[in-house]
């Protein structure tokens, strides 16, 4: 049988990336990762706010040029042939909205705007909207409307209208030349497939379902009439909205002139875009019961559930937002506002200037020779505020009973196992309202490289931990999409089952660490609940006692292994 | 008019200190330093048990010749005749009782005993008794005798009741060889003097009030009967224990042999013994409202009240005794279990390998530059336990506030801000039982070093903190008394006003820093009584929150300054 190929484009904060994937194989056969040249590390900053976060929509293009090119050039040496390419799909960040004009062109990319900031695409951690976003709050909850019911109650800087909304009011004129605006994850299948113009625009459930507050239940976007007490042309930008669709729907066909730039081949279907980090809980595995967990400086969780089988909404949850993942699913996204970060603090402030992968691996060895509960430390790792359950940014962290014998070791290791009853807590929460969580997939660099928080968080969730093999998962969910697109399989089922790649690594939860673990995390709950959960009251004063005593249990323990 | 001096003898942990003083000038003319040259720092240790430590009791007596010479001979230089000293004192560390037998010999000076641990000086650190301490306070508190009542509620291994049982259980031999025990600060005064006969003994009141349960309010030592029922030699000891004196009253008089040795003038008085650090507090100036404070790695907190203004029990306290500092005056101790040990672990374990008093001074210049409240941390300084108000060692410490910028200097300072809130915290307990504090005189090597320290605890106390400037204050009160006794003055307060040197170094409170300091307290004693106290319950859940808005106005503050 002749070999066909599907590419993923996943586009990340730094960089694109671009996989060559032979979905008859199930085999990654080439990538390639493009920096965007642009500014410090592909972000335009401004130097008189250190909020501002841009990219430059050129970065973009070149970006998805030079990497296609260069894939299908690795490729052609392990006999790819670009024609037997049949389909791609895209991922971006987001929400990273970009200001087109009426023929779709970046305004970045027009002369009389080239070199405004504001003109530029911004990025998702552009948090200079931050007053716009609690006036979109304010004025939703004043008036007691729904549009924040599936996004965890507040608005973010991090998302579209605020963006948006901010540009019009701190800069009215180039607010006002936007006919609208595209999120990146729209920009690039809009762009490559010839339909940039507003009314051409395909919008993807994904960005649009988080990110913009789009939700069936209300009718699609908040209200024109709620959009114009913001600002009236809010409401012109969403007129141009049309009904999203997933990524397993075709957003267009490739356009002769990026096939003729790209050497892919002209007319082959192009999917609806999605945010990068759905596509790769999709290139991890996701399927209803196994929640994604993507591990980096933060965590992103994600889940599935069936459409049909409706849910209430899930108070702190981050998100929910119909087939951001997969058709007929709600996705549901949660996460954790430190935990690589979290290590990251504690290995630079305390390391003393050393090298900081072997004060990580010198702590991480150290730690590794300890039982559950043998620091009699407790922590909360609050130190960048609690996204998920408790959503709030006002929030420190907290380390419970240190001794003058008290080791930086162990302060580590109660820092990861903060971290995974912060875990814990949300699979608690997703439990509670009704999806089963049976097992955690996790991704990232942390997963693969750090078996001692893997099992850690096995021991404490009680659940095993798969660690997802792709490396490169979001290129590897577009990929699938665009092997689904381009008509090689039946059912995306078919699809996913044939490209996810089996886990070879599984940590499985230890029934004696568990069952020590359920004692520290009643402990870590009842401390979470007082310090995070206003009005709560609750008697703490026998919790050193009970670390102190489980400490020196588990010393002799460890001392008779 | 001719130069006349007095003699104060400081027994410490490592060595013996003597101190010249000239009392008509108020001058301290010389002191020499004799180490004990047994053991390892001069403590005899047990390989098979950590707990043990003990001194050989020939370290003292040839360390008073060796200071006392040297003393002698460097005052010489000076114009010191010393048929000029007119009478000594002496303190020593406690409770560090001796077996001696029927003549006053230490045992461990008999041959037969030579070689027998148990026979040495059980210096205080010695924790090998701490069944034995268990058993006495749950007998006393089974028998609800009030004998617990003036020394915190618990009987401490530390303590000499407890060493004598735990040597008459595990070498009944030993404890049947001894006619008595004689506490350290007793011993050197009876040597000296020739009076060591157990029936010739000198107890001080010091020791006894604060050792070995002296009280007059129940006749003195506990009962006979409850002593037998620990062991019936208890008892028989006890019989040998006349009326305790105060180190206003002679002990004796030189005896020819040590005036011959030491080449003391003969006949001289010497006064009675007492507590190190009690003959510290009147050396740096202790009076009615002035608490003494020596801070090194646990702090020592003294204070005196007039006996005919009598106080309640203090709860928390950990002694109280009659005449233990000052005639006519109540003793008050309390303590905080962690000072300089608590920085001394910080800077260890966080440190790196690098040189602790650089790391100290870099924490301490950085932490300068901050205003109270900025840190945003709040800490609970129980790393060891807490000895005042709680007296509860299984506490552990805490740690409240952290963010991903934290830096270790921020953490030294809140280390610090919390050994001055639990200053405070005992200040305040005196003062509600009626004893008023105005003002803070502290000793040690750290109040004399770390001015950001001081300022702090002035700041959080609201109290002027006084540096003493003797750096040997526990010798100089031994002087003083010396002084006394040999006749010099009239009135021991004459002596006091005269000998004691005045502070050159003031720290007082900033109204502004004090009045934030007030936001900070409470908060910290919220989390105090939330930990420390059983059945406290109470919302916890705003302090994160009162913390970050505390740091955020206290930056802004500091930016303009």
């Amino acid at each position: 049988m002749e070999k066909r190929f599907a590419l993923g484009i996943d586009y990340g904060t730094a960089s694109v990336r671009a996989l060559l994937l032979d979905f008859l194989e199930g085999v990654e056969v080439a990538s390639s990762v493009f920096y965007y040249p642009h500014g410090v590390e592909g972000v335009l900053e401004d130097e008189s706010n250190p909020l501002v976060a841009r990219q430059h929509p050129e970065d973009y293009i070149h970006g998805f040029y030079q990497s296609v090119q260069d894939v299908l050039n690795q490729g052609k040496r392990s006999g790819c042939d670009p024609a037997a390419v049949i389909g791609l799909g895209v991922d971006a960040t987001g929400s990273t909205p970009i200001p087109v004009d009426s023929q779709g062109t970046p305004l970045a990319m027009t002369d009389r705007y080239a070199n405004n900031l504001n003109a530029m695409a911004w990025l998702w951690k552009d948090h200079s909207s931050f007053a716009e976003a609690g006036e979109i709050t304010d004025r939703i909850r004043e008036s007691k409307l729904p549009y924040l019911s599936k996004c965890g109650g507040s608005y973010s800087s991090e998302w579209f209208w605020s963006k948006i909304l901010h540009c019009l009011r701190t800069d009215p004129e180039t607010g006002a030349a936007a006919a609208t605006w595209v999120e990146l994850s729209d920009f690039i299948p809009a762009f490559i497939t010839g339909r940039t113009r507003p009314e051409q625009l395909v919008r993807n459930a994904c960005a649009a379902g988080h990110k913009a507050m789009y939700n069936s239940s209300w009718g699609g976007l908040p209200a024109r009439e709620f959009l114009t007490t913001l600002d009236p042309r809010m409401a012109i930008l969403s007129d141009s909205f049309s009904k999203p669709q997933t990524a397993s729907e075709i957003a267009g066909l490739l356009s002769p002139e990026a096939a003729f730039r790209s050497r892919l081949p002209q007319g082959i279907p192009v999917a609806t875009g999605a945010i990068d980090a759905h596509l790769g809980a999709v290139g991890a595995g996701i399927a209803p019961g196994a929640l994604v967990k993507i591990i980096g400086t933060s965590t992103c969780d994600m889940m599935v559930h069936p459409l049909n089988d409706p849910l209430p909404d899930i108070p702190g949850l981050c998100g929910a937002a119909e087939e951001s993942i997969l058709p007929g699913m709600l996705g549901l996204e949660a996460g954790q506002s430190a935990v690589g970060d979290l290590f990251n603090w504690f290995v630079r402030q305390f390391g003393e200037g050393n090298d900081p992968e072997l004060v990580h691996r010198r702590y991480t060895d150290q730690a590794s020779e300890l039982l559950p509960g043998e620091t009699g430390l407790l922590a909360l790792d609050w130190n960048n505020g609690n996204r998920t359950i408790l959503i709030d940014p006002l929030l420190s962290g907290l380390l419970l009973g240190t001794t003058l014998q008290t080791r930086p070791c162990e302060i580590y290791r109660a820092l990861i196992e903060a971290t995974a009853f912060g875990a814990l807590r949300i699979i608690e929460q997703l439990e509670h309202y009704g999806v089963p969580v049976n097992q955690v997939i996790a991704c990232g660099g942390i997963a693969a490289k750090n078996p001692l928080l893997m099992q850690i968080y096995a021991d404490v969730c009680n659940r095993p931990m798969i660690v997802s093999r792709s490396t490169q998962s979001c290129a590897l969910g577009a990929a699938i999409y665009g092997a689904f697109v381009g008509g090689a399989f039946s059912t995306l089922d078919e699809a996913r089952e044939k490209l996810v790649p089996k886990p070879n690594q599984i940590y499985k939860p230890n029934a004696e660490h568990v069952a020590t673990y359920k004692r520290v995390g009643s402990l870590w709950r009842q401390l979470h609940d007082a310090f995070g959960i206003p009005g709560t009251t609750s008697d703490l004063s026998y919790m050193m006692k009970e670390l102190i005593a489980l400490r020196d249990a588990q010393r002799v323990r460890n001392s008779t292994l």
